[in-house]
């Protein structure tokens, strides 16, 4: 892609994810973000095809984000760990009643409800589903790793369980839903069992 | 309620689940719902206070009818065994990649999302599944009952890991995910022990 190409697309997603924070993913209008990025109507259907093409790549690249930062905040909090115990893995999850975490739920639903009316979008984020798993994979051979001895995990507690997890539920439950020490326990006991 | 009211009530939630099915979520015009259930903007506003109290009933209903299904469901398929197995219990789940499953994930992410920003609706959503789970803990109660001698099942697999489970990611995964019987010997290994 030459420079100037690439700075016009740059300036148009730019554009189109200070309107989406302003507006949310339904209010986003083509011709708003065109006008913000100095663009017009014409360029932005040359490069994105449409407004679905549009919202697959600006709301795949933040659901990418939301997930990388995810596992890096993991992996950083037991970077400290030269052994490991699942018991430090576990703790390292952030508590699903976490202000960061519930705001991540709410970003990543309305990210995935478009999805069910945007096949772009959908078969974007398919493939940062895939991408997600071997990154998981890959944390997860590092991790097992360094455990220290005697000490195992079942990684499809990760693999299956918790890459199926919808946290917004728990938050749903409110007072009547397990507490963040059940949900830790709960981990321990399946990954070690 | 006296029977006018109650027949007004009936014929506009008729008429905005209609709208829905037609238009989807965001698609909704509260005129055209008044129009069509021979009813008015003042009335509606009236019974709901607002289009997000009008949404808060029509897509509370739908999400509620789900969750009680998905319920019934199971427990129709285990009502002809006499004593069961945790193997039984968990082969009485509908697969995550059937046609009806997928269907009710699209459907229930689209309330989900829709509830981030109608505060309506999720005290509402909030409301169904405490109610949910404890229609949960008295199925499993009577689910325990039944079960044969020496078979037993750790019930937080069911009121932490799939109260908070959301097929729609297994669907992303596509190919590189689970599948469906791993899926089963995952959690009958994770009911047993």
């Amino acid at each position: 892609m030459d420079s100037k190409r690439g700075d016009a697309v740059e300036r148009i997603l730019l554009s189109a994810r200070k309107n989406i924070e302003e507006h949310g993913i339904l209010g986003l209008r083509v011709a708003d973000v065109a006008e913000q990025a100095y663009s017009s109507l014409t360029q932005i259907y040359r490069y994105f095809g449409n407004r679905d093409g549009l919202l697959a790549r600006v709301l795949g690249d933040i659901y990418d984000e939301y997930l990388l930062r995810g596992l890096e905040t993991l992996m950083d909090r037991l970077s400290g760990h030269e052994q490991l115990t699942t018991r430090a893995v576990v703790d390292a999850i952030p508590p699903l009643t976490s202000p960061m975490v519930v705001h991540a739920q709410g970003v990543r639903l309305q990210i995935l409800a478009a999805a069910v009316t945007n096949e772009q979008l959908r078969d974007r984020l398919a493939e940062i589903t895939k991408l997600n798993l071997k990154r998981w994979n890959n944390a997860l051979d590092e991790l097992e790793s360094r455990l220290a001895p005697g000490e195992k995990f079942d990684r499809r507690v990760f693999t299956v369980a918790l890459s199926m997890q919808m946290g917004y539920y728990r938050t749903l439950m409110g007072d009547d839903g397990f507490t963040d020490e059940e949900y830790h326990q709960y981990l321990v006991d399946k990954l070690t069992s």
